[in-house]
């Protein structure tokens, strides 16, 4: 089956070829009967335009490129589908790129939405992201891009977060008044702003109560369970004897379960313990885990929206919107005392 | 900054942009020299070719597009991992879609990796697809695509799957051994191929081993853990009782695991409780679950090798190869009754 093209409907209109573009794109220039005329038969014939070739004339692909660390992490799934809602409403194709938390990867998707020629991008850092000057490059240009989650303070663009201080400040505290004393935390990769804002608020935490803090009890974990569950055996097997720990995310949480139950120790009794994320699989661990709730599907339709007014208005990039949504602590049984 | 053009170069060189843009594409009707001096004088300036510009001159885009049912599945993950591994190597880039599981979603997306002149796309069928039309056409078309996991009979192409059938056999098998007598089986959606071949090897299990089939131990869910969850809760308060549960995929099994550990069940004394996959959650899990491996990033990287082969060699196609990949029983906690 041969296409449709602008030549065919030309000749059976015996119109000239760039009559027949014009009137498809609705130009002025040619009157409405002429234009009625070419849009009957394009549609009797099942013409569809080259949006490639459409995408040289007007510079728009309708196209939104999305980049996460990582696409297996369901928090980054449900911010992914709060984007598609908005995008497909409006009328845009989302297509998702994953940096594997790795530098080299993420330059190389950056690049490649920028060359094909996709109108804007939202994005999540790469914990392995010291250097942003691909994104500047671009920003600079003038080239649509919000990030979210693991955002970047020095490029000055519209971006979405959670109140991750709040959010660790309440999940500290929570550990605090169900009578944990020596409170151990988790923390990320200390280079992404999101951990050192999640360490910033069991620091205050512990503080605001009175009750010291021991670097010892501190440590650090890439976001995922197999280097989280290797951390807290070492954690569980040091001389501090700890009642209770906040991990920076579900992730890293779900590795703590599984050493704490390893060793033999019971939550919360022995040990409460406290993620943060809310992700699906959480409530269904045993003991359930209490956990901070974000508001990932709202993230990414909030980024999304920012994203294509953006795009559809780029003067609009003169104030940066910074927008911090709010959390919500998710009591379950592994850090339930008190009851 | 401008970007540099061909008719930057044209003009600096004294040449028509047609010379410049011939001896960029490296044709024979350009001298040596000449073409030294235009790529000389490129690299100087800094010129990328217009990618959109070129795929319409070259018809190669060098990207392909992967269709999966959602991203937050690990083991879709996993699969797509395997397939980056490969394409990145061989200089083609990886877009990823999600058909949500809907099959208009899935109509969408394959239109638009078809309209965006990727050179090839992999596909795991969306579990609401029940017309294969969308493929169809394309395929006849001479568009490359080839299917993995959830694959699709009715086309003649290049499929990856994993032995469906002797995983479930040696799951249902397992179980067997280790004891259990009434063993419920909870499949996935009936019009994926890939449930129906569970469904089949685990019934061929218990009519080899004279174990009498009940009809209404056999459920059914869509493959995510919260529906998997509410249908084990019935299958528990049904009137037969279970003391075994092979479930079509770990997604399912951590409903179930959630649902028996909520009864105040044990496993695996009271129910053994055995999965599909080897996700890596599984190994987390309280009791850990067991299951059956399969070997996803393979599955992966089969996938890519046969598309870019396609991609390569389009005469290929005339033979469809089916890669059938071998799977491995994972025995934990969750089943292990007999040491």
């Amino acid at each position: 089956m041969k296409k449709t093209t602008i030549k065919d409907i030309a000749r059976e209109l015996n119109v000239s070829t760039s009559t027949v573009s014009r009137a498809l794109r609705d130009s002025y220039e040619i009157g409405a009967e002429t234009k009625q005329r070419v849009l009957e038969l394009a549609q009797r014939l099942d013409y569809t335009p080259d949006p490639v070739a459409l995408s040289l004339l007007s510079s728009h692909s309708n196209d939104i490129g999305v980049i996460v660390p990582d696409i297996s992490n369901p928090f980054f799934a449900l911010v992914i589908a709060g984007i598609e809602d908005v995008a497909f409403a409006q009328g845009y194709h989302v297509v998702i790129y994953q940096s594997h938390d790795n530098y080299e990867r993420e330059v190389m998707n950056v690049r490649h939405i920028a060359n094909r020629r996709k109108d804007g991008m939202l994005v999540s850092l790469a914990t392995g992201t010291q250097d942003y000057a691909h994104f500047k490059a671009l920003h600079e240009q003038g080239f649509p891009i919000v990030f979210f989650d693991r955002i970047c303070d020095e490029i000055d663009t519209h971006k979405v977060s959670v109140d991750d201080f709040e959010g660790a400040y309440q999940a500290t505290e929570h550990l605090i008044k169900q009578g944990c004393k020596t409170i151990a935390h988790i923390s990320g990769p200390p280079n992404l702003l999101i951990s050192r804002r999640r360490l910033h608020g069991y620091r205050s935490a512990l503080l605001d109560y009175k009750i010291p803090i021991v670097e010892d009890i501190i440590m650090s974990s890439e976001y995922n369970s197999q280097e989280a569950l290797a951390i807290t055996r070492r954690l569980l097997s040091s001389s501090v004897k700890v009642d209770g720990i906040f991990a920076s995310s579900d992730n890293i949480a779900i590795g703590s379960h599984a050493a704490i139950t390893e060793a033999g120790l019971s939550m919360p009794h022995d040990i409460a313990l406290i993620g943060f994320s809310d992700l699906p699989i959480t409530g269904l661990l045993n003991p359930p885990l209490s956990t901070v709730a974000q508001p990932a599907f709202e993230m990414g339709r909030s980024a999304a929206e920012l994203l294509i007014n953006l795009i559809k208005n780029p003067k609009d990039d003169r104030v940066s919107i910074s927008n911090v949504l709010r959390t919500g602590l998710v009591v379950r049984e592994s850090s339930l005392r008190i009851q």
